[in-house]
């Protein structure tokens, strides 16, 4: 793996390291660490990289791993980077051979959404996005559930992501985090709803399996002086007739990050919230079931995300290390000629084309007095 | 106390009993329980008071009751029937000198509501409403929190009512509780959002102490061949720029009776769950405290609704008794001649119209195509 | 029903006289409220009970209703005095045809429960004991599954009751709940074991249906210059081979009245919380099911003893009602000759005798350097 | 790192070697993973270790290491076989210049334990014992208060670790980790309490900075034909006066892996829970503050053990990895002759020693007649 971002004061190049090396499945043999050739270097070196395999840019890391022999150079690039950097090395790597994993929302904006479909296409190769809460072992159940029609057919989805840490203008305090994520230079068009709002709409369609056809969204920006969105509320209504609600928020003062989802059909329903990522709930008008790793019968898919004794709790890692395991499988089975096996699925280029679209259908709509608005595809 | 309705087979009947009753303040004293004389006087036997002062009607109440000498004619009417059934006797009760307390939703429509107010104007009696949820100490503590600024300017509402009891057609399998909430000749122009929605709107005007002042309403009946409204989710503007989401729902397949309101502002955020009434959640960027009754310090006003010592839980009785308790004092302070203690709150003929208005507003919200529709008041 | 104690600065006569009142099957016609003329006649006041209703003995009060009429005199006497003023009205209730309920410990030590209990039988009598926490419906729900051989053998059970309102020395404070409770001339031999102690054994020999047959107690005084036992730790043996630890405390600094339960079996195992009284937990290697009241599946004991639909709490006043309907129900059955319902139980003579013993016991152990001490019986 | 056990069907294997390279400090070059040594290989091959790095005992590996140069050669071992073979490859490692991290209990026996108390000294190399619990950033805050007077004086102490997986027979089913922690020749005198009573005593002394002076114990084996105790119970007295209960259990039927500590004080009390390991309860008269992880102002030590935003869970491999990344930093120290900071504190030779001691004193306790049974040490 060569990485792309991730310097050592950037908090999301940390995680996606572990996530990497979690399985032993992965190893790191080069980057580029940030646009400053000084601190990428600082970066290599904490990391003890050999300096030669230490970059100052991404063109120039694909363009020297490519002349490298076989199992020396990198198999794939990970792309970490604030998302107005996603595209290009994406679109370079693919067009050179390698394989991409990226965090999300996957570009910039639809445009480059679209384009990078057609490369991924025509490249053949590997590409997966980081939408990480699809890699919890009880998601997984979540939607086992739901294709077994243990629910039903779906009525309704409530999913929300609030978050408090920008409620106040953090921005202006020098904290990165937050500086870039409220630039729409290199955030795009959304703040809290690129941020957020694309995991809550990930999380709802991966659980369902449905596809929102339309919504109803009312964005605000709380914070006076802030360039983007801080919060919005959206109706939903999915292909098929269910109908939800969701809600993000990075002002949403004292919550951590309190993703949650909730899912009724004429059968039963579900609730799962991030923070406690270990339980998933079971309704029915018979009483409630709680569902958790490693007890009881559970699906093929939520055993192979799960790796201890039950009551050992994994979390945010360890559901980020399952993407990035499965990513790295789908990368051996095409380097093997092998169908990777679909229990080990992780979030693609379709997912990132739903959430720019997502991004653009909520803009379009809170500028709108229309009160439906088709989803952008 | 007289009351009008709750014959044996209806539950909120005994719940007003047991409220009414629950403080040693107020005697039922006489009754009309059912439109049908037998049943009326089975639960008046049952009640174990007098024949002569179990009636047909609430005509008959009244007239006969207005004959009886002081400190032995009931002094206020309890209605507890179906909604069709508030106004008439609510009116002609205020009108012969009878204080009313009236179950909600107030009247069967925007109407009769307004009507209701100039009656109870006019009559300068007492009218109290059962929004019972506002009755819980800690429903009373957050709205102190707020009044007292701990939370900041309000940015966020999110209030949720998800019950499961109606996702079968239940109102075909000879329910009562079903038959007539899905009736609009009895339950009036919505069904969920009449039932249970309006406590959702109530609950988050009470506790943040802002009007909504317009709304986007997408209602829905999932369940096939239903009458009214079963589902419905509503993006709200507050006065004064708060913005917030209510989702109520009879069809959230599992849910009890899951009323939750979070509030948030520029200082931090609240959280209270009615199933477990007794714990308010306050949340800052600094913590989380968890409030509970009688322990530490407190408002006035969540003392005032408390009785017992900490960790033995109240529960649903006991607000609902508190509504009943302050509308004694206020029915006592009147016949002194005293203003009421304001510690004392309850609902009243204000809070009525709000409910009504809010059914007609997502009403008509729910079939404009106009994305934000004002509040009708 | 007439009343021995329960004067207004005592917190727990109200809520016996909300527990009687609530169902509706109970009046209280008479009572002696304190030993103070002017606060008997006070409280008889207040709660609008005729003057020469209200006594100055309990003695008086017995030998006066004694000779009422049918249908005017009390039916039984409710004792809710300190535990050293338990026996004697009881006693003479009870040779003079009165029934009786009581607040526990039953006496004021194991002689006095001894010959209460042949008391009772030569009088034929009904005699409750409000042990509350066994009114709960979860709490019959667990003895029900454990009865029914859901766990299967009982292995082991836990039970805790931490409480830290005695942190200090309130009984310096003119604290009067403090002040009697440590007083060993009106507590009894034990402080917090005879206060609190004797419900968590009551509830785990009633949901068990096991007895204790040994025990190691270890009983503390850790606020200095206390007279009474303020924490205690003891090993449990109970009759069968079942092992267990019972903990209470009132210096358990924060805690409220968190009286909780767990009991294992060769099955399963169960867990219930007092503080959170509408959810009973049930575990199995297969998963774990959340049990509520009026939700799926319950046993006629469950249903017998809930008044609400589900999600609506109910809590304290309402267990504490469920003693006081089903002691009436069984009065009501003496009256008429019939023998009572077994759903409708309630604590008697014999869980008070276990209570003395277990204080005796606990007392003796505790002093012992052996190990084991056979329960006292 | 070179590893000692942990073959590919080892679970406690892959925990090492996840949480050893967690943070990028430590890289395993070697090991010995099974008795078998085509097993040994096997995983070898599948951690991609070069063949000649990969031994058949232990005995070889140290030998061979120590020829290998500086920077090639291991430079600690980590132990993670069954208990009996924990002290032979300790000793050996230590005397040939090898630091060692050695799961718990320490040895197979207390001789054992203070002989390799002896060669640590003698030795001066870093020694740590994987009490994985204390790795936790929540338990680091308890501690922390705690020495900071945040709770006063400690009263009480109660430490439960139930767990259901050995509910039946499973030694007889072909389960190895069944099979080992039940035979006495390999697990030591102890079975649950060794497993896991140990890390209850540890986590309490740790938390509490406390003791344990004497202790009264019940340990049963319920399991017909079980050679080792599966349950027990036991009454704590700690220096200085606090009391407590520790109880654990591996046939706590349906429970998982539920380790919990509350701890009282003149002041306050403190909860935390395993399962929720990111949430600490600080309970004082006046209310409950929920301590999170990078939320608010939290001790130094927290902050060193959590590496994540606020809401992110991290879990037990997380807190396990604190275990080994604070180790290397001491080994790294030691390389540097320079002292290793305090706040990176890992459990050692004396945790392990109190282990076996609380094995032997539990015995002894649980096989007299006398209540009390002072702790071995």
């Amino acid at each position: 793996m060569g990485m792309v971002g991730g310097g050592l004061d950037a908090f999301i190049g940390a995680v996606h390291r572990r996530a990497a090396g979690f399985d032993n499945e992965i190893e790191l043999v080069c980057g580029v660490f940030s646009a400053s050739s000084d601190k990428s270097k600082a970066t290599g070196h904490a990391l003890y990289l050999p300096e030669d395999r230490v970059y100052t840019s991404f063109e120039e890391m694909i363009e020297r791993e490519k002349t490298l022999p076989d199992g020396v150079r990198m198999d794939f690039v990970s792309i970490v980077t604030p998302n107005h950097l996603h595209f290009p090395p994406a679109k370079m790597a693919l067009e050179n051979g390698f394989h991409v994993i990226c965090d999300k929302p996957m570009t910039l904006n639809l445009e480059e959404a679209k384009e990078l479909v057609k490369i991924v296409e025509k490249s053949g190769l590997v590409f997966g996005l980081t939408h990480n809460y699809t890699g919890y072992p009880m998601v997984k159940e979540a939607r086992d559930m739901v294709r077994n029609g243990k629910l039903g057919k779906l009525r309704k989805v409530v999913v929300e992501y609030p978050q408090g840490w920008l409620s106040k203008k953090e921005e202006d305090n020098n904290y990165k985090q937050a500086i870039w994520r409220t630039d729409p230079a290199k955030s795009g068009a959304a703040g809290c709803m690129g941020d957020i709002g694309t995991h809550a709409e990930n999380l709802a369609e991966y659980v369902t399996g449905l596809k929102i056809s339309e919504l109803c969204a009312d964005l605000s920006t709380f914070v006076p002086g802030r360039q983007l969105d801080d919060d919005g509320n959206v109706l939903l209504h999915f292909e098929g007739g269910a109908k939800g609600v969701l809600h993000a928020s990075q002002i949403a003062n004292g919550e951590e990050n309190a993703l949650k989802i909730y899912v009724y059909g004429e059968l039963g329903g579900l609730e799962w919230h991030q923070m406690e990522p270990n339980t998933l709930k079971y309704k029915t008008q018979e009483g409630q079931r709680i569902i958790r790793p490693n007890v009881g019968d559970l699906s093929a898919s939520a055993k192979a995300h799960w790796r201890l004794p039950s009551g050992h709790p994994e979390g945010f890692f360890e559901a980020f290390a399952n993407i990035y395991r499965n990513f790295a499988y789908a990368v051996k089975a095409h380097m093997e000629g092998r169908q990777a096996d679909p229990v080990y699925d992780f979030p693609g280029v379709d997912d990132g084309v739903r959430g720019l679209a997502f991004i653009d259908t909520v803009i379009a709509s809170s500028k709108t007095e229309e009160k439906w608005t088709k989803f952008i595809n």
